[in-house]
């Protein structure tokens, strides 16, 4: 039995690792690109909401989030969504900045490192 | 009590979050842009410093380091005021890619990940 | 004695630190720049295998893994040759940017966390 426990694993990669108490998620993308930023940025940390909580952590455990913008003018947009779903007393260490993602329609990709309960 | 401890909290986002003898930092900025480059770079890791040593530890206990530079014409005087600042025998692994940041006045973005004591 | 291992440390960085059962890698590019980009791939993931295994890792045993491209168009090929390298059954989480490396040359940069045994 592996001490590494992967969730959602496709041949290229896992959404979900964890480890010793950790989890670390692959960069998470939105799926409608037909939404606008904001729309991206609430599927995206729906997305991750989901991914924590099926690995027994949740958004207040989070440690370090990394968020890639395409366009650092959604930074404004991006920040609104966030402020409404990150816990008051749990917000965590965060890094943003802008790079091209692999798909030109994703106007966001982040990163999430969390504690397991 | 949570097994996680946060520092410097605003609504938004945390600098320091400790789990399990590991401290995750935000990434570091400079708060005073009319600094030069190398101003910056050492204002940044004189915070780093101190927010490290405020949750038992320091530079000579980096795990990982990333750093972000919106122009790699800068890379040079970056190194000259990080091998100043690193601490002999403890150079820790490091990424340095070019990304533009949120404030087009900060010459530098520093993410740090260390071991407490 | 310390709680932190390193190897291949030079004064401003090194490529491995191990702590409390993870390693963490500094940025692993190619040091035969003359390949192209599937050369540069194969040589990078072959580095980490390398320093993986030095400290009783392996790539079976990626926690997560940061793939820096300074042109996103050789995404796919980048993908051809990972396809051919990541372990069946333990492909970990990922996420890929496109970002200028302090290298021009350079058309990869890959960071790796891993577990150790």
């Amino acid at each position: 039995m592996s001490d590494i426990k992967r969730m959602h694993m496709a041949a290229r990669y896992s959404d979900t690792a964890v480890h010793n108490g950790v989890v670390y998620l692959a960069g998470q993308v939105p799926t409608d690109t037909s939404q606008d930023m904001a729309g991206q940025a609430r599927e995206v940390l729906e997305t991750i909401d989901r991914l924590l909580n099926e690995v027994g952590s949740d958004k207040s455990r989070i440690l370090m989030t990394q968020i890639f913008l395409p366009d650092l003018k959604d930074y404004d947009v991006m920040n609104v969504v966030w402020d409404s779903w990150v816990v008051a007393g749990h917000a965590p260490p965060r890094a943003t900045i802008q790079a091209k993602l692999a798909n030109p329609d994703w106007k966001i990709e982040v990163v999430v490192t969390a504690a397991v309960r």
